[in-house]
């Protein structure tokens, strides 16, 4: 992989670019359409022998890794989507609401924060005309959105049907219903369900489109972002680019310091994948940090402006209500949600019913305009095991399923956000009362972790409570980094984080029984079984990483092709030991010849277990 | 901590010492036995406040972490249990075996591979007097490693039933007995019916008993061990301490290169935990790696020695037998388990009945008189998540569960091992079979890996099923290290995992409804709301890298007492705000005043958010 560098090194960010080990881009045109191009990862196994093939992948990487795409941070990439919305010719531009210095925490341009050079003129849906996804599902219209997010989630399930059938889907879906193959059909039907969500701001129209729900790939979230504390937007902007390098679905952009409109722009002009966000944090930036000042006002002017740049998804955490805030007294860890403890914080201090669900008509009607997506925030999620499956929280998730049916109403598609801090033995809860008060809408949860105790471990022990409630049903999982409850998480955290939830989003696809889920496992391991050391690395989430623990201990190019490992050596080997048992089976069967003949015909061949390699 | 360093240094394992941060060791008396000293590790929260108390903690690491122990490995720990031994009046020393050049691969003695200084004189049972745990359980007589291991397993349950009632214990136990309290009674009992294992041969002078079954905390074992290729004596006892230091509740010495004798007596000598091995790896040694060779008598002789030397519990790979080996030969990754392949590979070319499955009444005459346990090893476990719960693996359990009714007439203990590589839907059926198949002796399992697709992150794959089959009632989950599938694990990955399977074994005890396993989460998670972030660290699984992860971004001094944190900044913290509500909760409750007046009455107040760190 190369870091990009140009002359204008202080100014722009180095973002990290060029194909995955072994791997190649290829774009995939869905029947009919050879005007879109949908991006998959292919990782070429045996190579240079007759068996050689590709392993096809989900690509969320972007033209990062597309070492045809030329990378200009400074202009921003290519805006694919803009030719599909204006045909549609539903939406008008204007223009936009003017950047005021309060957007940037009142700070001026500096060589390393200024502005993104080349401002872009807003989009919005005409009056009356259908602009969301949601709008156009329930019309029985099919956007190019719908076709290319479904052609990505189809990734080997032909072959996985034609060639591996005895290993195939024989989960527990739990009430999932996902199909065979996805077509543009099904998704749209998914979408006008509402049982899943496509996050495409008009005016991000350098997304590449993906489709969050039960019934697809278990999607997984990463979050970046500055704070007052610490980090620049060049740092931003490259754990953007690194976590969906390995695999990130969508970034949510948690920046609460100075900076605020600059960083996301950045980002959004460089980011292939739904970006979210929690406005309020904005906001309450514009009103120096004291939630108390916090208004209406303030917080519509702050989704215009967040609309306008192209945010594809907000969390809202509308379900905080004044008699909500007293049931979260007598808690371990009271509110720890940020929205959710700004917002207890207003109602308290105003005695007043949040601002957020009064408005929140309103809200739908702004969001609707640009297809920004919900996702309606549990901003009364419990903090630690002591507080899971609390009444505080119950009773925000009821008000959650209140709104997504306000917000269904008004056209706009919906995500619930879900917790936090739960025990083994409380996760399935969370995801039955879900599906059943919000009408089946997308799931999209924090870990859950399964015990506080561990901090500087919390991607293990939120992974843990990840790949249940993605299995139970949960359609997007946000990651959690090593540096949970701790600081920031760098880059190697971003990483970190986002394999450890590649993980739990793929152990979650496995046990529901996804089509073609096993394909890779099963490449995976008939490379390790035959000691193919370069193809298993290849294979694996983290190849650098693989390939790094393995050459610790065995660091010569012999070694790769070594029939053995550093675990038992030349000498012996339980894999080469079992290739010989399956060499006598076959052997057995062929010749239907009495066992007493064939085992001294073994010994004969001298039953050598050993193959030395060839150093 | 400290190395112990010596003038013997080229010759002498170095070990580390010392205390864990802000932690105690505490010696526990139970009622009416002075003489019977248990440990406890207790952390100190809330230093120099009228609040300072301690959390006890299970303490698996031994002398090593007591200040005031003098540690000498070349003499190894102290012999507690001999007196115990000799006070029944049921065993005799004899002249033991001598030790051959082929039990160390015939290498002589270097400056760093020594023989232990110290030969002990073996122990065994006289004839005919009972010897094992499991044979003084049936008849009534509770031993010393009975009131011991009981000690240990009450940590906290009498606080927590005292004073957190609210809190407790309402977790989902699939048909487990978790008592209030561990009686020595009630460990006698759980020992009698086959249920919990008290793994301590009476050549083990040097342990700390403690008790493996569904019905006590969930234990953890590492997995140490030289290979032909790498490693040395003084990394392995290093790595031995180590482990327990984090947590390690057993250790099992999988060495498989020269030196194996050496290396076990000097590991042996120094380990107040159970050691298990799989005997049959050092067998292979002796007839110079060919399976082929194998014998009865040498592998007989073998499980002599290493009784003699005092191995706690043996990994046997009795239950594959012949005609279960065709059973493998389709499979994507055949027989991964070395022992499971190397009598697969033995029974093939002799075709003939495995010898451990015919001599197993032998093996356990032998066993018996020494009290080592049985760990019925999974020789067909699966190696993929395609191979998972296939007929070859269940045909082994079943066989597993004739064998454990044949050690139990015999006098023996016993464990069984499970898998493997199982995805999440299958993991369930795999303990539910064992419980019936096994009549409930404790299951041991390796994970499972819930996936094969993240080489370089198996501790998390694994993690993730070792969680889940722990709370299904799994008693001891083997550790999966990062190096899983790649090298030897060094001393980092030793930690990270057992850091890793510590979590699971916790997030079990929490689920199963474990009586006091969320007092330490609890007190974790109040002091994270409260800001101590040196409690934080203290009372997390590892201290060191929770502080180490604050301090890259907020190293300074000051900001261990800051009320905020890098995540949010000292300008807005939502744990803060949450006391602001809690305060204001309270106020509400006492004066019972009007919402309108005390909204008025908090705005006066001034309703301020943040609180300045000391810099």
């Amino acid at each position: 992989m190369n870091k990009q560098t140009t002359s204008k090194d202080l100014l722009l960010p180095k973002v990290t670019t060029g194909p995955l080990p072994a791997s190649r881009k290829v774009y995939r045109t869905p029947a009919g359409r050879d005007d879109i191009r949908v991006p998959v990862r292919e990782i070429k196994v045996s190579e240079g022998t007759p068996e050689e093939t590709y392993i096809p992948v989900y690509d969320s990487s972007g033209p990062y890794t597309d070492p045809d795409a030329k990378i200009d941070v400074e202009a921003g990439l290519a805006k694919l989507r803009d030719a599909w919305i204006d045909a549609r010719g539903t939406t008008e531009t204007y223009d936009g609401r003017d950047v005021k210095p309060e957007d940037n925490g009142n700070i001026q341009e500096t060589a390393t924060t200024r502005d993104f050079p080349n401002k872009h003129r807003p989009r919005r849906g005409r009056d009356g005309a259908m602009v969301t996804q949601l709008e156009f599902a329930r019309a029985g219209i099919i956007t190019e959105e719908m076709i290319f997010a479904a052609e990505r989630e189809n990734l080997g399930r032909k072959t996985a049907l034609e060639t591996a059938k005895d290993t195939i889907a024989d989960g527990e879906s739990f009430g999932a219903a996902i199909p065979d193959f996805v077509t543009p059909e099904f998704v749209r039907d998914e979408i006008a369900k509402g049982r899943a969500v496509l996050p495409a701001n008009i005016n991000h129209g350098e997304l590449e489109p993906m489709v969050i729900g039960r019934n697809f790939l278990v999607k997984i979230n990463a979050n970046i972002g500055n704070s007052a504390v610490t980090s620049s937007i060049e740092e931003e902007v490259e754990k953007m680019v690194w976590a969906i390098r390995w695999g990130g679905d969508t970034v949510m952009d948690l920046s609460t310091g100075r900076n605020i409109h600059r960083t996301r722009e950045w980002i959004l002009r460089n980011a292939p994948v739904p970006i979210g966000t929690v406005p309020i944090y904005q906001a309450l930036e514009k009103v120096g940090g004291d939630p108390v000042k916090l208004t209406w006002e303030i917080y519509r002017d702050t989704l215009i402006e967040q609309c306008e740049q192209g945010v594809d998804y907000f969390t809202i955490h509308a379900g905080v209500r004044l008699p909500f805030v007293p049931l979260t007294a007598k808690r371990v860890t009271g509110i720890v949600s940020r929205g959710g403890s700004i917002m207890a914080k207003w109602c308290l201090a105003h005695h007043r019913e949040s601002f957020l669900y009064e408005h929140f008509a309103d809200i739908c009607d702004l969001m609707r305009q640009y297809d920004v997506s919900f996702s309606l925030g549990d901003g009364l999620r419990p903090g630690s095991i002591a507080d899971a499956n609390d009444e505080a929280q119950f009773a925000e998730l009821e008000t959650l399923g209140e709104l997504t049916k306000i917000a269904w109403d008004k056209g706009c598609q919906v995500i619930i956000e879900g917790p936090g801090h739960v025990p083994m033995h409380k996760i399935k809860a969370n995801m039955d009362k879900q599906l059943k008060a919000c009408g089946e809408a997308p799931f999209y949860t924090l870990g859950p972790l399964t015990t506080d105790i561990a901090p500087g471990y919390d991607h293990i022990t939120s992974g843990i409570g990840a790949a249940m409630i993605g299995w139970f049903g949960t359609a997007m999982l946000c990651y959690v980094t090593p540096k949970e409850h701790l600081g920031l998480p760098n880059r190697d955290d971003v990483k970190t984080g986002v394999i450890t939830y590649k993980i739990a989003a793929h152990a979650a696809d496995l046990a529901k029984g996804h089509p073609a889920a096993q394909l890779r496992d099963d490449a995976l391991s008939q490379a390790r079984f035959e000691f193919r050391w370069q193809d298993q690395f290849n294979l694996s989430l983290d190849p650098d990483t693989a390939k790094n623990f393995h050459d610790e201990t065995l660091p010569k190019d012999a070694h790769k092709v070594a029939h053995f490992c550093s675990m038992c050596g030349p000498k012996f080997c339980s894999m080469k030991i079992t290739q010989d048992v399956r060499d006598y089976a076959a052997k057995l069967n062929e010749q239907q010849a009495g066992m007493d003949q064939m085992s001294e015909k073994f010994k004969e061949m001298g039953g050598e277990v050993y193959v030395e390699a060839d150093e």
